[in-house]
């Protein structure tokens, strides 16, 4: 019998690229020929020691990464972040106050994380929805901030940025989880970038920091020591045991974008991939809406409600069980907004997106 | 040819079972037929509900646990407990302060942490050196404290507790990271356990963390969400991504544990396993010399010198260059201490074990 192929549109942990689960796979019992697998490998070992290096080296040629920032490799997610860089960082200037861009849930509660450590300015009008950036001219920047964060691609409500913020010289934090290696970026921009790496560059377990080494040192004291930026740097983020196989995993995943043309390449794919949900929904006179605005729209998740603006629940269950028939999975809505979420990152293929579109057609015209 | 067997006495991440190793390697590509990897599964799927669910049964089963613990599956390892145990608990008495017990490295270092977050008192003397538990007589316990804390087993030094410390009725903390699951546990004399996964219950990435539910709630303002207990209690270790892949590992392993006899066939086999080792140090007329009493000597850390007491360190190097022919690896000493140490975990065999006594019997014969 034909195996149904699974097509996964999952917000993350999400898709994996089928030739780094084969060769995960392969060496998963005896690693190299080293008889040992990695989940059992000696962190200390120079074996692991070159798959961090390697992963580090990748990461660092995929991105251009100047020499004076540092790569960790952390564990606690995103989330672990929302601390962290408060915990590092708004210690810079003696103010101890930060400026947050908040355009969905996990710049909300990065902002809300960091009232902990210091004085918080959201920079814009508090917006009904989220479903826009707020006009950069509305921003009202405190130049005595030590940082500005955002969030690069809010994930949940699909909002992603296109443009760099200008924060008049103040160091720029993003959180770029949901969006990381999908496009280039110049990282001489940042003071610190940050992305779990569940989403486009591995399996969950393992976040990546990128910081400018002159930021390090400046950490409050009740920092946690596994959180400690320039701690995690000077011990080449072996100050504990790390999140091994899952650094291992990115290893391969970053290999894998390597070969497949680097971050001008998944641009170009994911550009296109996405194009072909949008124009479906641009022309579907309103039984696909898509809430967010054009000018930031995102080209990793692609939130839509089916039938009306609001969406018309029976319609959306149907939707996703004749999705859920042609193997197609993950497509629910993020709970806080319901309808239909399609997630089209770096591993998801041209294919996968195009399936989804004759779908999306075809209920369309079933429906409509 | 034939491929030389590999024996892994790492100190951690260390063996696993090659029964575990084997159906992980099965599944990985498509996890009980579903189409996707565990590596790629939404944390909120039904699937990965079910590993989860899976998991934590099997260690309450495992370890007996009682129905007013609640049982986290954290990222960050050991260290990150070592902020995360005084950030929710040393505020439950008003003085904020902490008795600890320092019996190694891993011990100090909690309690150095701790110092950040509250007043922290070492009840006994400085020991010179990591090679015995203080006798409790010598404590000096501070009935105010918000909780007495422990390491179980202190993986460096091979230094392991066979009792519980009696603490008049102070909430009792013990870092289990190196001994968890090797032997029976009475968690009912606990306030909270934690223990790293990657020495006898999986890999690399994931933390367990058991504690009372009357402990929960009294955490202090600066504590980073992902490590609030009560956060992570009420949204069952799912308030942002877990590490998914090692929670999946470590519910292998723990089924592992109970169809090989649970604990109680574990502690049989790793008291025979480490006598082989320590019986061979005994009678070698001080050419193996174990610094630790013999009252606290480990069962699962071996830590010895060759040659000396204080280690002929040619005759060392000699010793592990053998070993390394012979396919047994990561046999070196902590760089703190120099020497040798087995590890010899719950994965870790009796014929792995044997193989080792065999060796240093021949070495002995040779070099003494």
């Amino acid at each position: 019998m034909e195996q149904k192929q699974t097509i996964n549109f999952g917000a993350g942990p999400a898709k994996l690229p089928q030739s780094v689960l084969l060769q995960a796979q392969k060496e998963l019992i005896n690693y190299s020929g080293i008889g040992i697998s990695v989940l059992e490998m000696s962190h200390r070992s120079s074996d692991f020691n070159k798959i961090l290096n390697t992963t580090e080296n990748l990461l660092r040629e995929l991105l251009n990464i100047p020499a004076n920032y540092k790569v960790l490799f952390l564990q606690g997610g995103g989330s672990a972040q929302f601390s962290a860089v408060p915990f590092n960082l708004i210690g810079l200037k003696e103010d101890k106050c930060a400026d947050y861009i908040v355009t969905g849930i996990w710049s909300s509660k990065a902002a809300k994380e960091a009232e902990k450590y210091g004085k918080i300015n959201i920079v814009h009008p508090k917006q009904d929805s989220y479903t826009k950036i707020p006009d950069p001219s509305s921003w009202t920047l405190n130049p005595t901030a030590s940082y500005v964060y955002y969030c690069c691609n809010e994930t949940v409500h699909g909002v992603e940025y296109n443009f760099v913020p200008d924060t008049k010289g103040v160091v720029l934090v993003s959180d770029m989880s949901s969006n990381f290696l999908s496009r280039p970026v110049d990282v001489s921009k940042y003071g610190l970038i940050f992305a779990g790496a569940q989403k486009n560059v591995g399996c969950a377990g393992v976040t990546v920091v990128i910081v400018r080494e002159d930021l390090l040192g400046h950490s409050l004291k009740e920092c946690p020591i596994v959180l400690d930026y320039k701690v995690q740097a000077e011990t080449n983020s072996l100050y504990n045991t790390p999140p091994c196989f899952s650094i291992y995993i990115m290893g391969l995943v970053l290999e894998w974008i390597k070969n497949n043309g680097a971050t001008a390449a998944m641009e170009a794919l994911n550009k296109q991939k996405s194009s072909l949900i949008y124009d479906i929904i641009n022309a579907s006179n309103g039984f696909y809406v898509c809430p967010v605005d054009m000018a930031c729209q995102s080209r990793m998740n692609v939130p839509f409600r089916v039938g009306k603006k609001d969406g018309d629940e029976a319609l959306e269950k149907k939707f996703l069980d004749g999705a859920s028939k042609r193997g197609m999975i993950s497509l629910k809505g993020h709970r806080s907004c319901g309808g239909i979420r399609a997630s089209l990152y770096n591993a998801v293929t041209v294919d996968d997106a195009r399936a989804l579109a004759i779908y999306m057609k075809e209920f369309l015209k079933e429906h409509q």
